[in-house]
Parts: C-alpha cells; structure tokens; sequence
C-alpha cells in the first residue's frame, strides 16, 4: 500500500526556514513561491534564482503509513535530481548521483514510530573550469544541460524530487522488479511475450486483446502469439497494444505492450561517390517498422516546462494529442532535456508516435572525468530498462550535435562508446546512433532569411540534398496573447532591447537578432508599425516558411527520409522562438500550416522563393505526395491569384504508387502589375489534398497601373 | 613441460589412408603432398584442392609425455581453424567453433597409458543459399573470407592445426593465464604495469629495462613507475620496450610491453560544410601516439601464405624488417585475412610498427544467422585478450568495406554493435572504427589508368581530398623469376588467357584486364615486346604511380592523415598484382621507391600526369615534406632531363617547421624535341632528401628534329 508523505523544504545555504514542498516538485519553485519570486515566465522574474543556483536544499518529512503486521516498510522514490543523501532519523541510508534512477529502501528495522526522513540536495554540479554561468558548466555531469541556459530556456537550475517518493507498505504478495516485453519476429507472424517480476507467492500471468479478449492466462512467464495484431505509427495503421497482467490475487500490476520490429536502414540512392577514392554510404536513416519504409514526420520535442518537477500527464497529453493530429509520427526527444516520466511513453504508446530518445547529452565535449562515465552508466543503464518495453520507442541516440566544431567530440568519445555498448547489451533490438546529424543528415538553418547562409528558407531545402532534416526552423514572434503575460506592458511596444524581451530571448538568444527577428521582418515589411502587425507577419512568414521546409523534405523521399523541425514546443513564453506550439500548448498558425504539409497525402507545391514582384514569371513545380500504402490517382485544379484577382486555372491529374510521390509540371504564369500584398497558390481538391500557399506579392511603385502615364493603358 | 606430439592426418570422406601431418600445418597440405598435388604455386595447381574443399578431415596423434608425481596432464592448442571436435580414445571432450580462441584440456584422469587423441575437423562452412563457389558463402562463419577466393588469392580454403597443439605437464608451481598490461597516463609522465596470472604458489613480478636494469621485483602485481621511456613508431622514435618476469624458481614467463597511449583524433580542417543544414565533422582518423599527431605511412598487409600453418616467425620477420626499412609506421591488418600468430604482434613490437587491427569480416554482409553472433563474440573476445597488451596495437576495426554498397552493412548491423561493445568492454582504451573507409576516408583507385574514373594516378589524388587513403593500388606485373615459377614455359609468352594466368590472377581477377593490365600497358607502350619488356614497363610504372600517390597522400598533411596502398605482400604468386613484395618476401622496384616516398623528410614533387610531350610545359610543383619533430631548413637542386640532355636547372631553399609541410614554387619548363622516351626531374640534395621523378616523354614522329625539314634548324 502506497502512502503519501507531506513534504517541506528548506535552502540549507541561506537558512531561512522550511516552507511547503510539493513532491513532485522542483524545490526551487516552492522556494521561490514562498519568497516571492513572482511567476517566472514574467518579466525578468527568472533571473531571481540564480541567487539560489549553489545553494543546498533539504526536503524533509515526518514518515505517514500504517504497518499491518509482516509487512515490510519501504521508501520508494521515482527519481531525484541531482546529487543527493537520504537520511532516516539523521543516519544516512543511500547516496546517489543522477536524477533517473528510482531506488527503494526498506527501511522497516529502522523505524521508531516517529520518524524523520531527509533529502540533502547538493548544489548544481558544474564542471570546474568551465566558463561560469555558461551551459559549458553542465559537461561533466549526466544532468541534462538546457537549465544551464539555452536559446530558449532561462538559466534557471532546478533540482529535487521531480519524481514521486512515497512510503510503501509491502507483504508476501507484493509483485516487484515487473518488466513485460514484447517481441516480434522477423516475419511480423509471430510474436512472444516474456513477463520478469519478482513476488513470493504464485503469480497469474495473462495478456488482453484491445477488445478485453484474454489471448493467455496462466503460470508461464513466456509464451508465443501467433499473428498478433501489430503497433503501427500514426498514419501507417492502428497503434495496436495489448494488455497484460501479472496478478496474486491480492496485489495485480497491469500495463500495455505492443509487437514491432523496428530498424534503421539505408535511405535509397545515399550511396557513396562513384569515382575512386571512394568512401561509403551515408548512415542509415529510414525508420522500417514491421518491414515498411516510413518517412518520419515529426518535430522536436523539448521540456515542456523549465519546472520538470510540475509536468503531469495532463501537460504531455496536451501537447500529444496536438502531435497526433498533427499527423506527426516522430518526436525527437533531444538530449539537452532528455528523458520524460513514465507518462510520456504511455500516452505515445497509445498514440502511435514513435520516440526517438537521446540520452542527456548535448553540444558540449563530454569528456571522462571524475566519476563522469560510471554515473553514466549507472543512469543509461536504468533509463534503458525503463523504457526498452515501449511500442512507442524506435531509436536511441547518445545526444545532440556531439560530431560538431562546437561540441568536439567523435566516434572514439568514451561516453558515446560507453552509451552505445549499454544500448546492444539491455536492448539490441533498436538501433543507436551517435548522435545527430550524422553524415548524410542536416541540422538548420533556423530562419527564414538567413544571409550569410544558404539565404531563403524556400531555396534551402531545395539545394540541400540531406538524408534527413532533423533539425530545422523557421522563428515567429510568440502571440501577442503569450507576449502580454512575458513583457511588462511598458515594454511591449516600441520594441528595444530590455532585460525582459532578452530573457524571453527576443535578442541575443542566438544570433544577434534572434529569435524576434526585427531584421528579417524589416526585410520584407519595413518597420513594424505595431505589436499586432509584427506578430502577424512574422507568424505569417513561418507559415510558409514551415510549409515550404517540409514539403520539400517529404518531396526528397526516399532519399530523404525524415523531417522534425526544431522545435515542437517551448518550455516557457519565449518572445520568439522556432516552436509551432507556445507554452504551454497553444498552436501557433504554422501548427496547422504543418499539419497540413504532413497529412498522408497531398497536392504539394515547389516554389524557390517567396517575394514575388509584378511582372515575374511565377514559377511552382507541383507534386502529389504520398506516404500511404495506397496507389493514388486524384486531380487538383490549380489557380494563382493575386490579392483576389485570379490569374490562371489549370488542372493536373496525377497518380501515384504507395508511398512514392508523383513529380508534377512545372506551372509559370507571369505577374500581373496590381495593387494586392500576396500571391496564393490553391491546389483545390476534394478529397482532402487541398495545399494553399500564400508568399509576399510586389508591385514597385513604378509599376501600378494606377502611377503609370496615363497613355501607357489605353 | 612440453611435449611435442607426432601426428597423422586423414581425408575422412576421401577414406584414402592416414598421412604425416604437420602441427602447425594445414591438413589439405599434407594431403596434397602425399597425393601429388604439387607445388600449389605452379600453374593450375591450386585447383587441384577443390575436389576435397567439402570433406571431413582428422588429425591423430598417439600421446607422447612424461608425467612426474603430482603433476597434471593438459592437451594444449593455441587455435585449430575452423570448427572441430576433440576426443580421446574415442571419447569426445571438446567442440568449437572458431579458428582463434586457443584451449587447455585437463586429461589427467582419462589416462590410460596408451592413448588416442583426435581432432576431427568439419567440412568448410559454407553458408546455406550463398551463391556456389564464391566467397559470399563465408558470410555466416568467422572464418576469414579470403580463402574462399579474390583477386590475389586462389579459391584455397584450410583447416586444421595451423597453430600449436602439444601435451603440457604441469605442477603447482604453473604460472597460466598471463598477461601484462602496461598503462601510460594522459600527460605521458608516469606508468603503471599490471601483472596476471594464476599460480598456485607464490610469484615474484619483476621488470627490467632495455639495458636489463631493475626497475621493479617484488610481489605487488600492480605497480607504478615515473617517466616510463616511451614506445615510438618507427621514425617518431624508439620502440622502447620494458621486458617483464613472472617466477617461482621453478617458472618463468617473460614478455615485452611498452608504454604508449594512442587515440584517434579529427583531422585538421575536416570538418561540416559551412552552409545550413550543417553535418558534422568527418570521423576521427589521425592517429595520435603520446600526444603526437602522426601521418600514417605503411601499408595493407595480407596472409603471407595460403597455407596460413606453415607461416613461421621468420615468414613474418623478413617482412617485417622491409616494412621497417621502408620506413612504415603503420600496417592495416585487414580484415579478409585477420589476425596473425603471436610472433608478428611481438616484431612489430620490437619495429615500431603500429598495427591497426580488424576482425574477420571483408566485402559481405554478415547478418545474425544460427550461431554467427555468438561464436563471433567468442572469437573477438579472445582475440582482443590475445592482443591487447601490445604495444604496436593502435586501432580495432570491425572489417574491410563493410558500408559500401557491395557489402551492404550498416552501423545497426549487430556483428559491428557487438564487436564495437566487445572492445569498449575489453580494451577500452584502444581506438574501434567499425570498417575503412568510413565518410571523409578513401579506397581506391587500384589502376594507373582507370577511364571510368578518374583517369590516371597522378591526377586522382590530387583531385581527390580524403582525410585517410587507407587503400589506393598500383599494379605491376610479377618479375619474370617468379612467373616462371607460376606459369608453364609454353604459356609464358606470347601471353594469352590461359588458366595458369587466371588462376594467378592475370585475367578477370578484378577487372577484365586485371592484373596483368595489358589494355593499360598498351595504352602507354604499344603491344609488349617481351616478357621481359612487359615486366619492366609495367614495374616502371608501378614505380612511378606509387610515387605520385604516397607522396600526394603527404603533401595533403594535415587533413590528410593516412596512406596505406594496397597491398603491401601476397600469399603466393601473383602474375600482376599492387603488392610491393613479391611472394614470398621479394621486393619489387616499386618497394624502393615506397621507401623512398615515406623518409621522414624528403623534396617531393606535385606532377599532374606521366606521359609529357616535346613542346608541352612541363609543371612540377615542389614539396618539403616533413614529418620530423625537428624544423628543417635545406636546398634542392632541381634539374629537369629529357633522356640524358639536361634543360632546366634550378634551386630551391626550402624551411618548414616540426611535422609540417612546405609548398614551393611550381616550376615550369617548355620541353624541347628530342629522341629520349623519359623525362626525369631530380631533386637533387646532400642530406638523404633526394628525389627522382621518372616520366614518360613522347616526341611525336613529326616534330623529332630529324624527321623536319633541314632549313627549319639552320
């Protein structure tokens, strides 16, 4: 029987008294509550804590559970951040290093009745050496280094219980250490199920179809399935699970599992130059679940919440259910924020999204030191046994952009060897990567104009010829909703660079203008005369700009085979940001802009650039996309407009096989001088394949018919 | 005590009588010297082994020793190729699968006085479905691929006791299970050793200097030791090795190791490309030895032998010593021929050369079918614990071309997931690469001319930009000595493709013209006049490729990191092949001027193509190569000749740092019209730094002074 605990906490370092704990919780939140720190996503609240960023932290409860007799006593905790002692009436009963590995103590032989249990938290571990307050302190520790200050996450280092620790009352039934994992054949014919648990008694073991049908009830611990139905991901097929329990009569553990057999192979044509000296083919990075080719369609996922300690399954369904009918079918967990709760997996279980998880490693030079790899281990291990049974979870990865100048490190890096050995040994059925990118794959760019770069974001994805785009972005100015709750109404307009638009990194998050992006924006529109015109052109640009970068990834295919955008959502209000989601769930338009481009199938537009002036010869290449596993023949008419005046109709009839794309004509029509700000391309369909594409239409004043010698129109 | 065995060996399915059998050997051998085979090196002979490739084969021995009171009798085998099972008297005690794990069988109690052992060895594995008689029928075995048939190598496939096996006696006082390792710490000041062993009785650990000095005695099995000399490879310095004792008064085990630390690091400037979607830096393949980055100059080193049982210590001495004299540093050991007997490890030991290590896999796909995996994880185990403690071992590598697309294998192929996890678990601090070339690095071209490619040697690597040529060839044909050995009199020449030039690879080894390469010979030469004519224009060019290669490989330091030609020996009498040595250990011309392109400094020239033309402007770029740790300064006389006639002289006075290279002038010098055929550029220089460049000059019919009109030279 589980027994919750009241909590309080206390800053040992400042000693200023005990205050409510919420576990789970980020003791820095419930300190900074008590003190008055204000809400943290507003103004330059944030900052407030690094005042607290060395301190010790002490959670402290006086145990509440009641004990039947023969029963055992146990302190049981989910996961603690970072570094920590636990202490039973002042002796102290386990030391840890690392946030991800539960434990549980039986602490039944030490307990007098009146009993007090305390978590020292030790300050932030950071790197000596390194340069202070920069995220190059987080490089010798296994905590994931975003709170240590990203492009969009404060610097605010959080650490606690983050997860659940509760007493636990246990007897002879208790069914402990359960794992069920499901395994697939190569065939996809024939699967087995094999339940681990320890329990003292005899236990049950049994498996459920979705229908609540019982495929197995009996003793054996393994058995065979013949042709069970198979877990697909969102769009290729049901995310069919099973359920299984494991029961005593008196205590029952359930879960759910799903049968797929999941690879990394080859993308097609990504073959080494075909002149000596050769080399290789680039890495393999088309996902094959159950034997079939899927082009992964998703975003990157990052903590959402600068507070992990307060993220519920209620935080992760929001913005999951958003990825499902967003017909996203890949998230990449990025390892600066690394792994979720238990939650997460559950719900992307059900939900067919596929997990790319990356252990917490990224952009910095993670070398051996200290008792750097043997924490590792110690955590890889764990984190691997947690997850290794979920259908959801297709790919492990060491961490982020670890092969780049600004990390450092390579293949022979002692962590990654370490990590990619863990990987083989507890779960040789996935693959692993390094990281990412890999050769042959592509991070960036991040803008929508980019000019020292490959320039437009239009024309970048089509010179790129990646195997997969698994970083990429297009910013916008958050709304002005988000902004109002982020920037003090005196600040809000005129814009300038003040400390709360730079710490929502509107400037100097990265580049110097990023991520509001004034410079971009007064490219294409001049000074933006208001709030509301700045958020509506900028959102309006990582429309097309979203719309544009996917499509053409999915266009590449099967060369290419996968497009994540960085990034899905946001971790707090950022001023601007590459999310399509701002915190903590709200849809930016490009949300739906990129749901569109990744439905199974639809008319798709080629278009090299988006400004367009009077007469120009328009220029858009059509397509029929197609990532279903039915041959398509459909017809779109196509019409270009601009402003409302339409310009030319035509048809294209197309037919494409199963999953393969149709490359379509080439449409040109030149631009008529008229007085509108937009040229729209509508592919309109009736069967749900409609594209719509609005780009930027100039007519320089010298040629509007209306400021033309008037003998030139008659 | 030792005892050796006398033994017998039977063709089992042949049933044709027992045969003396040599141990080491190789039983298909000793069976084609009893049944008249003949010398497997002439003319078809080779053939002559098919006929029993898929037999069951047995080796016996009735067991010679003397065993005093108290001792123990042990059957001992340092590896028996490839799966067999032991028995003794008939009754079966030991079965494996896998040529390199060596075994030790207590037989003591299954004595009788008058005892049988056998071995009986398995017909060849073949994998099920393979296509007949091609070496993709060695991708299910660990068996190394290369006696199932290439390009430079007869379909030959052994078996057998191609190690040692003889019966030990032994007492308390047996010291088994030794090895001793040497640590060198990251700032190369201090080490430490560690000894291993098991004994019964107690054991002193000593270790001495190279001039026998003491440096440490007593009972400590670990221990530390200041300022250790270090091992260098060849030309960097010393190969400094510390001999090592274990003894018990009545025992003694001694050994050598050496104290280094070696990684692989980025090459310089290799890195992502500039623009957006960014990669990553190319793999790591420099070699770094103490903190000293090192260009790799050596060699591909193959099986010397096709009998891999008679290869003896000297059989690896001789070329050894040339590969040492040749100035390499480094040899591939790769992976279609794999690991050597113990004697090479040690030599190169004691020559400094830095051995880069692969498993048994080459050019196949080697999938996780039946046992594959776990015989392969037996087999590398043993081989890492075999090697390890090596000083001259610098780098693991899963196999030969395993990522290109006639191998088909990936970094998820759980062959290279497993052996990668095998060295990290058991040599951590050595460097593991899964094959060569991984992205960045090159194989090939293997022509002097290649008109699908990129056309001559000269050209294609200065054209190419590899961070590592970890294989490029130029052919020759073999010396008129040794074809007179492979080739009967009668078919020697004129030549035509007979079966004694297939089967010697003269023919469709590779290419259709491969490796006699007469189509190229042509190309350059007219039809060959001789034997002797073709062997010498052939070897000419041999010369004069590997020249332009090796040398161009170095000018491209530091982002180039590596040339390694392929291949340095061969196993028996190739009729044209891009060896340096003849079977078995006779340098060709090519050899000297290897070891002239590989001194640790050297005037080099940059010379775009062989064949010059009178009135062309001759082009050579100079080069002061300089791999040293010492600044050079130094001057060159440059003479340019046609035939004898001397056209050019100049000077150049060249400086250039520790480890770096110096670019000078290109020279430029019309050629005039005369009736040699070569032009020669000689750098000419007092302090070892020479050079001579040896090209083929053309002056066409018509504008040979003689053929014009007398008034045009008045």
């Amino acid at each position: 029987m589980i027994f919750k605990q009241i909590w309080e906490g206390a800053n040992l370092t400042k000693n200023d008294g005990y205050f409510p704990a919420n576990v789970p919780g980020n003791i820095q939140l419930d300190y900074g509550n008590v003190h008055g720190f204000g809400d943290a996503n507003y103004g330059t609240n944030a900052d407030k804590w690094r005042a607290v960023e060395d301190d010790f932290w002490e959670y402290r409860t006086n145990l509440v559970y009641d004990k039947k007799a023969g029963e055992r006593v146990f302190f049981v905790s989910l996961g603690i951040d970072y570094k920590y002692d636990v202490s039973l009436n002042g002796e102290k009963i386990y030391s840890y290093e690392g946030m991800y590995k539960p434990f549980e103590l039986d602490v039944t032989d030490k307990l007098t009745g009146d009993d007090t249990l305390t978590v020292l938290i030790y300050p932030h571990p950071k790197r000596e050496g390194a340069p202070k307050g920069t995220r190059t302190e987080a490089d010798a520790s296994c905590k994931p280094p975003v709170s240590y200050g990203w492009d969009w996450n404060p610097r605010l280092i959080i650490s606690g219980l983050w997860q659940d620790a509760y007493i636990e009352t246990r007897d002879e039934n208790y069914i402990g250490n359960v794992e069920v994992i499901a395994h697939l054949n190569d065939t996809f014919d024939a699967g087995s199920v094999t339940y681990t648990f320890d329990c003292a008694v005899n236990c049950v073991c049994a498996l459920y179809d979705r229908e609540g049908n019982e495929i197995y009830r009996g003793t054996d611990k393994q058995f065979s399935i013949e042709n069970p139905e198979l877990w697909w991901c969102n769009g290729q097929g049901d995310p069919y699970l099973y359920r299984w329990v494991i029961e005593n009569g008196k205590e029952k553990r359930e879960g759910k599992i799903g049968f797929r057999r999941v690879q990394l192979v080859r993308n097609t044509g990504a073959i080494d130059p075909p002149t000596f000296p050769k080399s290789r083919y680039y890495p393999p990075i088309t996902i094959e679940l159950n034997g079939r080719r899927i082009y992964g369609k998703g975003s990157n996922w990052v903590n959402p919440d600068i507070f992990w300690g307060r993220i519920t399954r209620k935080t992760y369904d929001d913005l999951l259910t958003l990825a499902k009918d967003a017909n996203m079918n890949l998230l990449r967990l990025w390892g600066g924020a690394s792994v979720n709760k238990k939650d997460f997996y559950e719900l992307c279980d059900e939900y067919g999204i596929m997990v790319w998880q990356e252990f917490m490693l990224a952009c910095n030079n993670y070398l051996p030191r200290g008792n750097y790899i043997d924490v590792l281990t110690s955590e890889a291990t764990s984190i691997i046994h947690q997850l290794r049974s979920h259908a959801c979870l297709v790919l492990w990865c060491g961490g982020n952009e670890l092969f780049n100048g600004w990390s450092g490190m390579t293949e022979q890096s002692m962590a990654l060897r370490v990590l990619g050995s863990l990987c083989t040994i507890h779960d040789p059925e996935k693959p692993f990567i390094n990281t990412s990118p890999l050769s042959g794959m592509g991070h960036g760019g991040y803008m929508f104009f980019h000019g020292s770069q490959n320039g437009e974001v239009f024309n970048e994805f089509i010179v790129a010829k990646r195997t997969a785009y698994t970083e990429f972005g297009v910013p916008s100015v958050s709304s002005v909703e988000s902004l109002k709750k982020a920037i003090p109404e005196n600040e809000l307009f005129p814009i300038s660079e003040t400390p709360s638009w730079k710490i929502h990194h509107g400037f100097k998050a990265w580049l110097a203008e990023s991520w509001l992006c004034l410079d971009v924006f007064k490219r294409y529109w001049g000074e933006p005369k208001s709030l509301e015109h700045l958020v509506e052109k900028s959102q309006f640009m990582q429309v097309a700009g979203y719309q544009a970068a996917f499509e053409e990834g999915r266009r590449q295919w099967p060369y290419c085979s996968m497009s994540l955008n960085w990034c899905y959502n946001e971790p707090w209000i950022c001023a601007g940001n590459n999310s399509l989601i701002e915190y903590p769930a709200k849809p930016k338009p490009a949300y739906e802009a990129v749901k569109n481009s990744l439905r199974p199938t639809l008319f798709s537009a080629r278009i090299s650039k988006f400004t367009w002036k009077a007469d120009e010869l328009f220029e858009a290449e059509l397509w029929l996309i197609n990532d279903t596993q039915d041959k398509i023949t459909d017809t779109t008419k196509v019409t270009v407009k601009v402003g409302n005046t339409v310009i030319d109709v035509m048809e294209w009839k197309a037919e494409t096989n199963a999953n393969t794309n149709r490359r379509g004509p080439t449409i040109r029509v030149p631009l008529p001088r008229e007085s509108g700000d937009t040229v729209v391309l509508m592919l309109e369909n009736g069967n749900g394949r409609a594209s719509t594409y609005a780009l930027q239409y100039v007519c320089p004043p010298e040629l509007v018919p209306d400021n033309k010698p008037k003998t030139m129109n008659m």
